[in-house]
């Protein structure tokens, strides 16, 4: 059996989003900024994706969406032209942003510091994985140019209160980024309500495409291109358009926004009964509160296993997860949140990442339920370390 | 009929690339970065295409092949990056570019220059759409950072002399970017021989897709990263891994290298009796000496008729060309290269350009030829420009 529980890492392409961006690579392969039929019959195409995309996500006709090559450059270039418009050569020094980003805020932000003394605060997160508008008002000043802040951590599921934070984050000034990348498709986001000004977003999340992704921007932000060039998407992102991931991704959006309405609690009984069975296994706890998750992310740490450990037994099972976010996975660095809210180091390499999709079945979850306890009991037996733990337990029984 | 004669703009993705990619999206969709068999389950094709790219531009093993979201973004990258590492955090303050670059390495040098104060000679062209290596041998100082000039240009198909260009850029301690966008599988590239330190490509200019390029990175030239994040690619360029078009850009490039070593005469063949053909209407000049061009391009002035108009006229008898390239088609501005031969502004809007490939065939240049002429004739019936260029042909018979 081959379960597929990675899915904040990236998800497989709807088999509705290949049928419709296969004819872009043939038939219909016209560059869309050539004046020849070859290219304007790639515009009906790009023209429903942004539909699809305005509607998802719920911005106005008079907002920009600017597809990108993937919500890294999206993060990458909301940051750094909010730098060069409003820190460079504006009258504001300062970003805020939080302690568990994803790293392409976190390295942008690092590299703002380092190249141009850039103040940067990295609001921590408190030991359920959360953070709270108040700590932003703790540090927001009247030269915050921008609170950079995700709306669902990809470690954790755990949603931060993005609609408060834009509230603050206006009251002085500053810009209103959010990395909605694991939000999308996962509750419901509407860009207005919320008061965003800049979204970054990727395709490959939501059952699209990888290589795409989007950032929307506000009706009246202006924001320097972050690639120069040609001039395309109104001069604001230069390159040739990628018809059939541009297509690809409107329909996904499409499909992501269909589902979060209708399908995710399906998805999320599926996670709280895996949850619920993994949590009867003693000395495990999930990191953030159940209710305040996205409905598809379980992050739980089982004391005594290293998360690589399980990792390998449940891959040699066919099950994929994570130790943490696919990029640092090659590192076998401890789990970064586990480290921000402050875990032992023990600790901080026994988490493992469950994340469902609307593909994932309830067979699976009984097949990975049996598996996950097998390689528990397999590593705990062989663990010198829960040997300790075992001994702590038994001599306070009641700690 | 249909007939694609735009093949610099963008081309067609070969049928046998979008084989290879189309397992990507569905049976293989895993992160490359997860520790997983869905991640590492890619990491064979990603090797392969890897090894297609390096063979197809000569590329030694030391030397990196970093992937990109389209030449765009390859260009910003050589070119900011070489003023970050070379002039801002270095002792150098020129760039060496010409005035024929693609928009991607002008827009970026002009972001350079308002932004930074950065020094940047803008080489012309003479006459015939070339430049000499002994231009550049008068621009460049020991200041001098960077040289980057492209390997055949996208409006004529003139070919630069970069081996030379190299050498001049060497002897002065300058980096040699180039832009090799109109070059790959139109002419041998190899990195190695031509001491190219940065060449920039772009999939869907050799039947690849859009949305996917690369930089070549000549070993032992360190390059600050652009897109910062997670750290893919040796930390060179952060974002999930786009794994089907890596794929099919590597595909690509290898049905590119073998068409460019065994089919290639059959287009120049073909491209020249179109051009011969063409050339046999009166008061008609191709831009560029034959043997210096790409077998592919011809750009064609024809005196007496805006290029919008026979662009029309083709396009309703289903013949898709350009009057330039495809970003800047939309402006309807006068053609960059006639204007920086020093073409009159009459003359300026009078040229089309008309690029063939490897699925172009003989039924359609004869169509082709047949089309254009009627094409010319209409429209220089009604042209009261062409109609003052007769009279004076008239009173100077000889001139």
């Amino acid at each position: 059996m081959r379960v597929y529980l990675d899915n904040n890492a990236t998800t497989m392409v709807d088999p509705d989003v290949v049928r419709e961006m296969t004819p872009y690579f043939g038939e219909k392969f016209g560059n869309p900024s050539s004046l020849h039929r070859f290219g304007s019959e790639t515009h009906k195409g790009i023209t429903r994706a942004m539909d699809q995309i305005y509607a998802g996500i719920g911005a106005s006709d008079s907002d920009d969406v600017v597809f990108t090559s993937c919500a890294t450059e999206s993060n990458n270039w909301a940051i750094k032209s909010a730098f060069f418009d409003r820190i460079k050569n504006g009258d504001r020094n300062h970003i805020i942003t939080t302690e568990v980003e994803h790293p392409a805020t976190l390295a942008t932000c690092r590299w703002l510091e380092s190249e141009f003394g850039v103040k940067v605060t990295y609001i921590p997160v408190s030991g359920d994985g959360s953070i709270s508008a108040e700590t932003v008002s703790s540090f927001i000043t009247d030269k915050t140019a921008l609170v950079s802040i995700m709306m669902a951590n990809n470690e954790t599921g755990v949603v931060f209160p993005i609609k408060e934070i834009s509230e603050i984050a206006h009251k002085y000034g500053a810009l209103m980024h959010t990395d909605a990348v694991q939000a999308i498709g996962k509750l419901r986001v509407n860009v207005r309500d919320l008061g965003i000004d800049l979204l970054s977003m990727s395709a490959h999340k939501f059952h699209g495409p990888k290589g795409i992704g989007a950032l929307y921007i506000r009706e009246g932000i202006k924001l320097s291109p972050f690639i120069h060039g040609g001039g395309q998407m109104g001069g604001l992102r230069s390159g040739t358009l990628n018809v059939p991931y541009i297509v690809g991704m409107g329909k996904a959006m499409e499909l992501a926004e269909y589902h979060q309405r209708f399908d995710i609690k399906r998805i999320e009984t599926m996670r709280n009964r895996l949850e619920d069975s993994l949590l009867q296994i003693s000395d495990t706890f999930v990191i953030g509160d159940r209710k305040k998750r996205v409905p598809n992310t379980i992050l739980i740490s089982i004391k005594g296993v290293e998360g690589e450990g399980m990792l390998w037994d449940l891959n040699q099972a066919g099950i994929g997860a994570a130790t943490g976010s696919a990029c640092a996975s090659e590192s076998l660095e401890a789990n970064p949140i586990l480290e921000a809210i402050g875990a032992d180091q023990d600790l901080a390499h026994t988490a493992i990442r469950l994340s469902l999709s609307r593909f994932t079945t309830n067979e699976e979850i009984d097949y990975t339920i049996e598996k996950f306890k097998k390689a528990v009991e397999r590593l705990r037996n062989i663990s010198t370390s829960y040997a300790k733990v075992k001994a702590q337990n038994e001599a306070y029984p009641h700690k």
